[in-house]
């Protein structure tokens, strides 16, 4: 079970991070722009008096996407013998001002890898549902309009649940081998104007929340019938899906483990 | 009843309004920066073809502070024949890109008037308390490291409700001709890492809902022991009183009026 260990001479940390990904271009480096992985292995350079470190994330956010608990591991020269508060205070005084921060650093466990160790992702997918665009919570919501039907999604979002082929929910760009997937939760509630999906798998294809979100939108605001996004899924057709629904509302809420390295 | 009514061939009307107060001097016009005030009378004014307009809030919050559900009235010329809708989305349209935008609009009741109306102002103050700095509510909360109680801060709470002489709450730079006021709400509520401080009274002391959650904090951090809040109060001083907690925090969340405008 030992993936991808740390190199020689380093020592793996797992961190629990929060991030605004508003004008980040996302969780991997890229040439276009400024990603939290750039940002966060730079500040831990810094805290390391400049040597190169490494890091991995349990889940590769696309550019706007936030994060309010994401895990990720970072490989930090060994003879730097810093403590868990050390880390996860002198990382997030480097990272200023970006709006990235580290919430919890703890050892790793030997054979932990963020990615490959973790059994689940959970999302919130957030719309703010008034005819207003959004102010305070601008950036974090999808703004939809039209007034939606929670009960009409949660109960259409109860056809997804468990083990499916969800082409018809994934990306074009998705590069995962199989399009099979094992949906473990979907509520969808409503608190006032706001309206949250969560959802919850061992691991998602590339948009998957982000396309069901924008079908599941198509269901409350009457466009389909509650069945009609049964048939989508089975259709396995990208085209019978609703949109995309734009990555402003889309949260990475918690990552699961066998053994929670920060407990 | 009636206060400054509408001028002649002016129609008045009631405006709910959401704004930001990041990077604003407050409500009021003010040389030193853009207020929500401006920008609210600028944006009526494109809608209303250049004609003047003129408002006026149920509550001038401070630099900084945010509103939820503010009510302001709006004096718009009567020849516009405008409807709610319009209104409202006319008026938001010509507010972006600023973070203020209007959530309801009605015709006023004769003789309303947004500030001596009002029967009540309800305010939240938000801690966020953990180690870490905000990152997803960066400019929407006030960060407090040290481990606070709800629960103690609540019960210090309960002695300053009712009607006091709130000097040793109040700013040097309030211009309230009495420093008497009834408090009718002060609960703390905690919700995972946020502290929730929510106020009602009929009006506010300058400052005062945020010199309270300075002294709150104290107790609810073990600086002060419960009983200290009441005797600050007794002492009418307002160097008895704890540190001013910043602005960020603050949200004006509703409004009160015998005859609700938006019915």
């Amino acid at each position: 079970m030992v993936h991808d260990g740390p190199a020689p001479g380093y020592r793996r940390w797992a961190l629990k991070i929060e991030y605004d990904g508003t004008g980040l271009v996302g969780w991997q480096r890229q040439d276009n722009g400024l990603s939290v992985q750039q940002l966060l292995e730079e500040a831990a350079s810094k805290l390391a008096g400049d040597a190169p470190v490494m890091s991995a994330t349990a889940g590769r956010t696309d550019a706007g996407v936030h994060a309010s608990a994401m895990v990720v591991q970072l490989d930090l020269p060994e003879q730097d013998r810093l403590d868990a508060r050390q880390i996860r205070d002198g990382i997030s005084f480097h990272l200023k001002p970006h709006r990235v921060a580290v919430l919890e650093a703890a050892a790793a466990p030997q054979g932990w890898h963020a990615r490959f160790s973790a059994i689940w992702r959970r999302y919130r997918y957030t719309i703010l549902n008034r005819p207003t665009r959004p102010v305070l919570d601008a950036d974090h919501v999808w703004h939809v309009r039209r007034p939606l039907d929670a009960k009409l999604m949660s109960e259409a979002g109860q056809s997804l649940l468990g083990r499916h082929d969800f082409s018809s929910f994934r990306a074009a760009s998705c590069q995962a081998s199989s399009p099979i997937r094992t949906l473990d939760v979907l509520d969808v509630t409503r608190q006032g104007l706001h309206l949250h999906i969560d959802v919850q798998a061992r691991s998602f294809l590339h948009h998957q929340v982000r396309n069901l979100a924008g079908s599941l939108q198509m269901i409350g605001s009457g466009q389909w019938p509650v069945s009609k996004l049964r048939q989508v899924l089975e259709a396995r057709d990208r085209r019978q899906a609703g949109p995309t629904a734009p990555s402003e509302g889309l949260c990475l809420v918690a990552v699961g483990y066998e053994s929670d390295p920060f407990a």
